[in-house]
């Protein structure tokens, strides 16, 4: 169980990254992602609108109270792991955290306020360079899943891709 | 040696997620970026600001004729590696990749022209499902560097992390 709390999203100006971030986590191998910050209907429909088209069962939601998600899911024994350039690098503690199969991903916009650091199991970092939590977040579930993320199915699709090795062929129901 | 190609930027909507493209290319390994569509200063300047800032010898540059470019790279005998979803799984494909030592990796804004399918050496998909353009060049870099692009040094930075499981450390010159 993967769940990847999106702190501090600004309607205007994150509405295209978080959607990459909702969907990145969702492609893959999240379970659900929750987004926090200013509420965003449309950003949430969307997401939830591909969910349901491409099959899975991937869900987003909002939830404005960042700090009472962190405590609840370390109540229920998610590890708590916030994606940060700050913290230790993910080569250190992946065997760590791969141990727990309840993970809560937190990945940040701009600031991130400094409670999460301490409220976090593991402030990981996926180079100590600035780039982007959407290649992070991609990074961190590819080591976390070793791979197998990328076989993924997801059942119930109404249209889903057949590979190609030039042009795109897509079947839909 | 790994240039990326970013195909079609659009100067308002692609701003913040084509600065991650470039970002991500850069803090993965990557040795430049190219980036084609409208052309944008701003964000050219940006990418380079940080890269300077940050040490190492990447850049960024700007040039609006995407097909010269390939057929420039292809003469100079890179192996030219398309992201699409609509491509083949990675997985299969990462193995003959990897024995070329130069490749030009491009990624897509919304849509590719299919001139690009066709140049393409491999249309290459991270998975058969809809997410970012960001996340895929970054699982495309973890694998092609099979993880070693996470120690990489950047050497004459002038800023740097020095990594903490808590908080903040910056060093800067």
């Amino acid at each position: 169980m993967i769940t990847v709390l999106r702190m501090g999203h600004r309607q205007k100006r994150d509405e295209r990254l978080s959607t990459h971030v909702g969907l990145a986590a969702r492609a893959l191998g999240a379970d659900e992602i929750i987004y926090s910050g200013e509420e965003d209907r449309g950003l949430i429909e969307s997401v939830n609108a591909v969910a349901q088209r491409w099959g899975g069962k991937f869900s987003a939601r909002y939830d404005g109270n960042w700090k009472g998600i962190i405590k609840k899911y370390k109540k229920k024994k998610f590890c708590i792991v916030h994606l940060t350039m700050y913290g230790i690098s993910l080569k250190k503690k992946i065997g760590k955290i791969k141990k727990n199969k309840k993970i809560l991903v937190i990945v940040g916009s701009e600031k991130v306020p400094p409670e999460v650091y301490q409220l976090a199991d593991f402030n990981l970092a996926v180079t100590n360079q600035p780039h982007s939590e959407v290649a992070a977040l991609a990074i961190f579930l590819h080591e976390y899943f070793k791979g197998k993320e990328l076989d993924k199915k997801f059942p119930k699709a109404k249209i889903r891709i057949v590979p190609q090795g030039r042009g795109k062929k897509v079947l839909e129901k």
